[in-house]
């Protein structure tokens, strides 16, 4: 007898995931292992930047008061009394019309309170000592950079949750973060279910083929932010099956399975679901492709049964498994992100339910532009290496035009969206 | 003396780093570790796909002549003589008004044409034998995945020189490749100079910062594709300077220094040049910030002087040493990803020199807008954390208002762009 399943909608189907989705552990990461990581503590700055008032330019400090008379008719000579780099700090005191010879990003001498730029003086010497004459006067604050200027100390740099990119790993070293504490990486598991699936490194036999969604799951597991760990493929065998999701539902935080979820006598995952005690959170969703994708809980961990289809489970994935991930992560926008797109090229196969079409992004000028990738049924695997977006058609009665305003969700992203659908 | 440089365009001063870009070398990547890397030989179909005419569905394969008299009114019975799993193939004969129970994904026996959804018929028993009745008729090729239908055996379905996401690595499974040619990622050094710098774990001191540039750069290279080596900082002085960047150089495929390519005292790069025999290609471009940037070729390997400044050095090493590390790895688009924003903010500050303004990027409906990330110096490093784009502002007397339409560059766009200026 054929099961009826009652398709629930695609926001549904989200809302049920995320009501069960939990907060990862922390760790410590060394700071050269930091990037691409997430903050799970806000970075704050430990102290002001710059920390203390200092040239932006190789130059000369004086006091700003001694250059008040000087113009192109009446030079103003200084006599150089110290020259520091940058690192070092002078420890003469400046007196009237003398001066500092001073280097990018070194600290402004007590009592000066401006730089003169170095191409801007008539350099001498007299007596043995090194003077310099100008022509123009300065008022305080002239070419210094003031401490705290870009920072005061305190102020949040990063939020508990932030992507560490290059200039979050910038701000930790100068903060003095030789240790970072961040989330730690979800450990992910993976079963590819189906005896007609074959190793990679199987020849082609007749009615077989290669199994692609384990290594394509785990791929989108690590852009997901999280540790994939590959178990292999499994036949359509219900004990088998059992036992090695079970075992390997233990041992991970959650566990993906691909293949077997449909209603037919070889699709083993409701019964292994039912078997385990396992709360189905939905088991047919409104969408294409993956409708038949289903999702349990199971010990507090996540059990996702996506479809075997190749296109089916790469949507399964982001949809349902990339925010799980990406909220254990810390991420307050935990979901793929959305944006608006013109669609460039029709699609006219209309669906009752909501399509995730597989398809490329484009910038036209300052418009966002995206179009489908090529083959696009559900058992789809080749247009999947052109796919950086899916294109989001809400189901009715009708196919879409170019030129139409669609909602697309960005797979290469690193920023995510709070919540992509109504 | 004050060296008088002769500012260069960007686009001139990025043209002479391309002329000495090379392409680097191959190496062989097992499948799980080939997500994130980039291919080194074109991904070609080694079979069609689907490999066989097989089944979408769970369902019966019959003959579709058997169901032409089918309708409402004149139900048709077949027998089922066989029942297959994806992976088997069924070793029957059909005949006239018989079947063969097949799930999703299985080989259509021979002689069937088409597939009857399990959900559209009635099952009975007769005789000890599965039956089923039929209300439609079918024509050739219903409910049937054709062979070749998604991609025909050759096709190449990436080129050399794609960056392999999770569909490439989906690909690369069901077409056998258990190891990929991938492109080899160059070693990229790293010398931070300065006597102000301080280790990360250092307590601060008068005079002296944390050097963040060593740590931002590496991450850099990380997302530009290459392997970061960091060898550390470097005090202001000649001799060690020399020797230390000799001696790096020679370790690695370029060599990135930050800080000391300015024309103070201090600044020892260009006399390190001079002395290494280098050929400088450019020390001075017409930008902001970032003007002082060094590039010079030495024994073929590139030796990347960036500002010591952390936004000038941040904007250094994306305009330059990013295209030479994607160009090494093959990619026919090294330039950062070029788009037209709608500028959110205004920009009041006018300058002679092209302006690239640290970002963000946001989507407005389909528009793409950017506005400044905070205090935009050369020598901010905490708006790099919110930096996902540089919004480049041309040179001139006018500041820019908010709603010009201006260039970015997206900083974290895996795909890049051919050529990003004229």
């Amino acid at each position: 007898m054929v099961e009826r399943r009652k398709p629930i909608r695609v926001s549904e189907a989200v809302n049920k995931v995320m009501a069960f989705a939990k907060r990862g552990n922390e760790e410590k990461v060394q700071l050269e292992h930091s990037y691409g990581r997430v903050l799970a503590e806000a970075l704050r700055a430990t102290h002001p930047v710059p920390p203390f008032d200092r040239s932006p330019y190789d130059g000369f400090a004086v006091r700003s008061c001694d250059t008040v008379h000087a113009g192109m008719d009446n030079p103003v000579s200084f006599q150089v009394i110290d020259e520091i780099g940058a690192g070092f700090v002078s420890e003469k005191k400046v007196g009237p019309f003398e001066a500092v010879r001073i280097m990018t990003g070194a600290k402004l001498p007590e009592l000066c309170d401006c730089v003169i730029m170095l191409e801007l003086v008539s350099e001498f010497a007299c007596g043995g000592e090194s003077w310099f004459s100008i022509k123009r006067s300065y008022r305080p604050g002239d070419n210094v950079s003031f401490q705290g200027e870009d920072t005061e100390e305190g102020t949040v740099i990063a939020e508990k949750g932030t992507y560490i990119n290059p200039g979050v790993v910038a701000n930790l070293a100068t903060f003095g973060y030789q240790e970072v504490i961040a989330a730690k990486r979800p450990i992910v598991g993976v079963y590819a279910t189906g005896t007609e699936l074959l190793d990679v490194s199987d020849e082609l036999q007749p009615g077989k083929i290669r199994n692609s969604n384990g290594h394509m799951v785990c791929a989108q597991i690590e852009r997901a932010g999280a540790q994939a760990r590959y178990f292999g493929t499994l036949p359509d065998d219900f004990d088998t099956c059992y036992d090695s999701v079970k075992q390997a539902a233990e041992s991970v935080d959650m566990l993906i399975t691909t293949g077997g979820v449909s209603v037919g006598d070889y699709d083993f995952l409701p019964a292994i679901y039912e078997k385990l005690g396992a709360e189905v959170l939905f088991n047919k969703v409104a969408m294409r492709p993956g409708s038949v994708t289903t999702v349990a809980v199971w010990n507090g961990k996540f059990l996702f049964g996506l479809s075997g289809n190749p296109s089916a489970c790469y949507v399964g994935f982001e949809l349902f498994t990339r925010p799980v991930i990406q909220n254990m992560l810390g991420s307050k926008t935990p979901h793929l992100r959305k944006a608006r797109a013109i669609l460039s090229e029709e699609f006219t196969k209309a669906n009752p339910f909501t399509r995730f079409v597989r398809g490329k992004l484009s910038f036209s000028g300052t418009t966002l532009t995206a179009a489908p990738s090529g083959f696009n049924k559900s058992n789809a695997v080749t247009s999947l290496s052109l796919t950086d977006v899916f294109i989001v058609l809400p189901g009715g009665t009708r196919g879409f035009s170019a030129g139409d305003e669609v909602d697309v969700l960005l797979l290469e992203y690193c920023e995510g969206s709070e919540w992509p659908w109504d």
